[in-house]
């Protein structure tokens, strides 16, 4: 269905072949050139100017939005949770649910929506469009049924980057048996109905909303005026993302992009950012920018690699603790607070004027 | 004639030693310091901005300019082609074709001009200055007969910038019986009356273009006076280019350069660049600065050498599938849409103002 | 008490153990992130523009400030000199005193106040503010009995940063027989009452300066608003510090933040910092940017345990000497004279103007 | 007499031992932190922008300035000749005279300024001023009978910075026999006399204008305002020069310091330029930006070294061939015409404007 989600289970009495995992490892790690590598430094280009004279005897940060009520402000990206683990998005959904964070749940998924759900509580529903859209719809009424609080409408692939090598593969490393190849959502309908979609349209946002009665966020956005035209139309938040570094190679980082997007968008709704996200810290960085929630993907995926369940929750309330250490040192106990602190790029002279002396 | 498209074939029966392949790879791969270093690390510089919600189902890189339709705005600049390869032009010229890119022809081709053009089809023919300016006439004549659509001014060698090393044993490179040493297109004219001409005046310009009819692209412009004054003078086109880094060694990148000469050509007459093009994005990113073509130098000749016209095609290619992945995922759909991207300078503070908090 | 300040004294007879030695390691060199590596490299992207014509036949470091009169303006931090040496802030006080530098004596000495007083002469008594106000009276009592001419308020550890690796050996670490752990100051007052307070307000200022009528000093300051409030508070002054590094660790630097507190503060209070500074030049390069004085840390924590109060006078002398030959060489006779000098940042254009040519 | 110009000859019958030469070595190379290093890399930020339509058959590299006329605006720097080679200054006047350099003469110089003189013809007289002015009288009488045409005072040097490693060692590295000890124009005057002095006046310019009838360049000025103060002292010239980064460690580039200075002096007299200047464009880079002429220390003296007069003559002629290849390929034809070059600093962004897209 889409190269961020391509799904594989191999069955329980079935390891994967170390060519498999080979084949895995460089899906999930791929890039295109070293865009990955700079959303992470991207980050460390920010320095924060904490704050003092703050009461943070106790800090919260937890967040709502979206219906989602979370322990942070921290979702996890549509990616190919399915492909790493036999149980998938079942099992990552434990995982996140138990830490209090929240799930944007990949169109692609190897498990239906109805059985994720019912592991994983409210969740985002991500969506790729269809040149049919129609195609989508009892999938979508399937989404809602489950209790989908929003849609993640994915605008950022018009066409595929990093791929799966070999994509013939794919069929290997889906298990004997196994009910479905990463279509679990789809089952019976066409391949033909389910070809992706290269013109998205600003109307499709009102399309989805008016059919399933639910907020649409649009995901994949780096120009400000695209953000801007997307909230005209209807759009309920935007996620300022290059997709994590694996579409277009010579883009622009999403923490160079966030705070001219943030600008743009004025708080009309809520900017959330992914992309090179790895520590509390950036967690916070990404909120002094502006940001309202982050979403993580790659860290997500290997700490259910490595951990199932458990090493995902791990991995999560981590980073939640690290965000919430970073916001006590930095003065701030809560999200709301975060505006309060300053932030300063490694390109800007300190000065407080741009007139040095000699 | 020229150190850019110093020829030398050795015969069908005669291959190179291992001296001689050395001094040709000295002479492709040379460069003045670092300036062929920065040529490539200048666009790396740029970040795109993509934009998304585009129509990208058909992507057209097709571009039309200076009597050329080709499938792509890349042309292959006058370089030693002749040099790498025993059928010389003829051979690089069947890959270009094949390419559906476009071939500027060195003056110092070691085939005719008529030789190259029956293979070429159109072609923009490039011109060194002599300092009898009527010992070009006769060979002018010629490349207007074989169907050259414009002519590239080569502005920027004054001098003698990276030139082959020992450049006494370019005979000894030249293959026993071969019917000339890089002059094909001057068979018979005393030596004394190519003596290139360290003074090229703007009056060149209308000269070449009343005496031929054609256009006349100036290329080799880095300042944005001069760039000015060329078009002032009739010019139909300007290169920005500082000679693959084989000039002045501590020349500004022709990535840097662009965006200010095309901010002072302001659309009247198209603008070109070369110099560390590298990949397809290197492309999109001169196209979004505001270049209307590239040129490819060292690409082209590592290429023709490797795999002849075949290799060469493939190289070219390519280059044409990244670039059109590249407007594919940067939701430009085709070359007058590349406007409405937005790009970022390494040295740019991401904010929408200049004033950052804290 | 305080993770700055952790003491810990092996008996005269008891040397530690070699993992004792690893631990008290991590704790004085640990760090948050990159924090501490880019507080030196901070200082270094400032470049000085020297004065010449001067008179510095006879140059003056000397300085007073806050009831010290000191050879140069460095004063110690309050660091956990009693953790590494056996006779704690005694032995570190004569090294200071010795070398004509001001101490900042730590609130969790391994010493009562009043036994490293006699040794040290006036010097700053830091403080921890406890949830408790009042545990600290008698503290504070004793310490203006013991000469401390103002009170230095940490206000940037709401949180601890980096702490001691296993904590509990703490214990382990204290000689048998040894008076207090780490607790000189509070022997007797039940641990509940000496919790830290993590919501230190402005009112404090004035709480403890009309306690113990002295002036006193907040340190921890980087954002320039929080500046103003403490001054306008009855801040008798301010140290800029991220606390070396060892809170936040995506904090801004101190050479960062320096020039903005310091036109926020507008010479109403003396502005001091630390972090990162390591040799007379970058003393130099502080009082250049505003402050009046600056604070080490680590330098002198090293210095004294590798040689006691001897190495501890020889460190700051060299580094007194370092700063005496800087001055004579930017042609600053004193103190008063620096802000003549000129300083550039790495990141600024070395234009007289914004308009380069071409 | 002067670090700088500390001199040592052994005589013709004995070699320097291999700790010897390692003292040389150390002293010649030596720097005070990084600023030497940064001297040369200064250089390298500043890209150049070519012209094209310029007549460049004849490059003229001529200078004249200061009564000299030269073939390049190339001088040597006062600098320790006389330690590197048994000739000292006389054998380095040969070589400089052949390649029509000019000579600034060390006041320490290890041959009388008249036999340096009558091989070297009109030279510059470098000027450390002594605390008792009127010691430096007959040795100027003698170097304005000479023939010096201005003298060079040294401003920048009110103290020590980078020596001689065991300074004591200096008497051993003079030849048994030697006439003098690096005081050959100061025989037969106490040394109490020659104390130099630390507090150089502005009217110590028009002193020694007065006496000598000279001009007076003054030396070692980085501030724009010491420049303008010394113009209006009745300076004839100023050099920009942080010493070789042999002075204050933390000192700006001189390539940095370079424009200001030039903004500030406003044509009124000639700008000179010393420190990391090391190939033919780093010379034009500095005209460019304004300089008359520049200065090379440390290239001299290790070509002296290397070759004697013949290699120091080699080197200097490399340089003016590489300036005048840099000047034809850059298109200026002579000195005057380089102010129409662009330049541009590796911090500035290559925009016309500062408004980006997207």
């Amino acid at each position: 269905m889409s190269t961020d989600s391509a799904p594989a289970r191999p069955a329980a009495d079935r390891a994967w072949s170390v060519a498999d995992v080979a084949l895995i490892d460089e899906f999930v790690e791929g890039a295109s050139g070293t865009a990955a590598v700079r959303n992470e430094a991207g980050w460390q280009q920010w320095s924060l100017v904490p704050r003092v004279f703050r009461d943070v005897r106790r800090i919260s940060t937890a967040w709502t939005g979206f219906g989602l009520a979370l322990r942070a402000p921290v979702l996890i990206a549509p990616t190919a949770l399915g492909l790493v683990h036999p149980q998938g998005e079942r099992e990552a959904a434990r995982g996140i649910r138990a830490a209090g964070m929240g799930l944007v749940l990949s169109q692609g998924s190897t498990f239906p929506v109805a059985e994720v759900a019912e592991v994983s509580g409210p969740f985002l529903q991500q969506v790729y469009l269809t040149q049919r859209r129609d195609a989508l719809w009892p999938f979508l009424d399937r989404a809602v049924d489950a209790g989908a609080t929003a849609l993640a409408l994915t605008v950022d692939q018009p066409a595929a980057g990093v791929t799966l090598p070999f994509r013939a593969s794919l069929a290997r490393l889906a298990a004997p048996g196994a009910r479905n190849l990463g279509n679990a959502n789809f089952v019976g309908v066409p391949p033909a109905d389910l070809a992706l979609e290269s013109r998205i349209e600003l109307a499709d946002i009102g399309l989805l909303a008016d059919r399933t009665g639910l907020p649409v966020v649009v995901k994949g956005v780096l120009h400000p005026d695209d953000a801007v035209a997307a909230v005209e139309a209807g759009a309920a938040g935007v996620v300022v993302s290059n997709h994590g570094g694996r579409q277009l190679g010579g883009t622009i980082t999403s923490a160079e992009a966030l705070p001219r997007v943030v600008a743009a968008v004025g708080g009309r709704v809520p900017v959330l950012v992914d992309g090179g996200i790895r520590q509390g810290e950036d967690v916070l960085r990404a909120l002094v920018l502006g940001a309202d929630a982050v979403l993580v993907g790659r860290p997500a995926v290997r700490a259910l690699r490595a951990g199932g369940a458990d090493g995902l929750r791990a991995a999560l309330e981590t980073l939640r603790g690290e965000l919430e250490l970073a916001m006590a040192l930095a003065g701030t106990p809560d999200l709301a607070a975060v505006t309060s602190l300053g932030i300063r790029h490694a390109t800007q002279t300190p000065y407080a004027t741009d007139t040095p002396r000699g």
